[in-house]
């Protein structure tokens, strides 16, 4: 049987491919590994069925025989181990990749969290228009560091694609159509370098039929049958 | 030669163990590894020289021969995975607590950091006041679900310490103090557990002997001959 992860029923992005299951599904598409999904409600990811998979009551989750995780760093990092094609070999340029992964995580991401957060929560504030240029200062502080540590690199650690660049990519995806990443083309070009992997087109199409599919034929049948593969109920 | 790790020359703040340094510190003392330090100052944080270790400009790194890291969990994880005590043999239950370290720094701490961002930069906005709680909900909502896992267990994955405690506790540890921890008290009782392990006395006791020699001696010579073993300039 093939690992299942968990996604989300409706698309909250419309089918960008910024919901967690996204970076599971290009690591397992990375490696080669065929999945399986199930798809759940908002509601039923609060209830204690989904919440003894995930604690906290989100997507995505991960399961694989007798282990059962969370946390799509984590699950990256667990497929990353467990398949060849994500991290070097030499265990210096691994320790470093699985760095990246967390720089990308704890370091990267949450100002670009904080940014979201008041777009979808303080924009009818009164402080939205004075506060949010604070939050994007300090985003374009860690992709300025960011920025001047890629160089003229293809990815972050010598020229290898690994699990640190998936995550890092996958990040910054979250910045697109920004001024904030047109500030800085070389990660807007890092960031497209991701985007064409093969693995990245199939992962990301797979969501995207779910969006489509659900979209096209609301409320009528299996959304799991639209168009990706190794999917299931 | 002990692998080096990088600390702030002035504590921000004041000692409690806060910094970024501290899992690191509070990993190589479980596992009884000797380290050295180097502190640098907020100017040197961001000069290239320290750059090359840390592009974002920040503590902790970890030079340890020919292997540099930085990002605290990253370091911690290698940490882990370089000795034994922080991370379980069976292969599901290390799975788990490597899913651990990343709800902690992930999940767990991202609101807690933007609270901290609105004390540091917000409390004399006008809308402190009323977003301040917005954020504090959020916390909240996350330590229900945490309290909720841990129940009357006594750390997050069996009976077992790991990495995946030692990074959640400290990051509950930035909210000591505050009535948010004090709700639960299944947490605040987790917390208390880990500090009082020897191991975390050992940590907390090094970084503190920075700042009490630093107020003591301030410009008088070298801080980090004061009270801490395993350090050096």
């Amino acid at each position: 049987m093939p690992p299942i992860i968990t996604a989300f029923e409706e698309s909250p992005d419309r089918g960008q491919g910024l919901a967690r299951d996204m970076p599971v599904r290009w690591a397992l598409e990375e490696v080669g590994q065929p999945y399986d999904v199930r798809l759940v409600s908002f509601g039923s990811m609060k209830e204690p069925a989904h919440r003894a998979l995930h604690p906290f009551g989100q997507i995505p989750t991960f399961e694989d025989g007798d282990l059962a995780l969370f946390e799509s760093g984590a699950i990256v990092l667990h497929i990353a181990e467990s398949y060849t094609g994500l991290l070097p070999e030499d265990a210096n340029a691994k320790a470093r990749a699985i760095m990246w992964m967390f720089a990308a995580l704890s370091t990267v991401e949450p100002p670009i969290i904080q940014r979201e957060f008041s777009h979808y929560f303080e924009r009818d504030k009164s402080w939205h228009k004075e506060r949010l240029p604070m939050v994007e200062n300090l985003i374009r502080s860690r992709l300025e560091d960011l920025s001047r540590r890629l160089g003229d690199g293809d990815w972050l650690d010598c020229e290898t694609f690994s699990a640190g660049d998936l995550l890092m990519v996958q990040v910054l995806r979250r910045l697109k159509g920004t001024n904030l990443l047109r500030e800085f083309p070389e990660l807007s070009a890092y960031v497209a370098r991701g985007e064409v992997r093969p693995a990245f087109k199939r992962a990301f199409d797979a969501q995207l039929a779910i969006f489509t599919g659900k979209s096209r034929h609301r409320g009528e049948g299996d959304a799991c049958s639209a168009g990706a593969s190794h999917m299931r109920r």
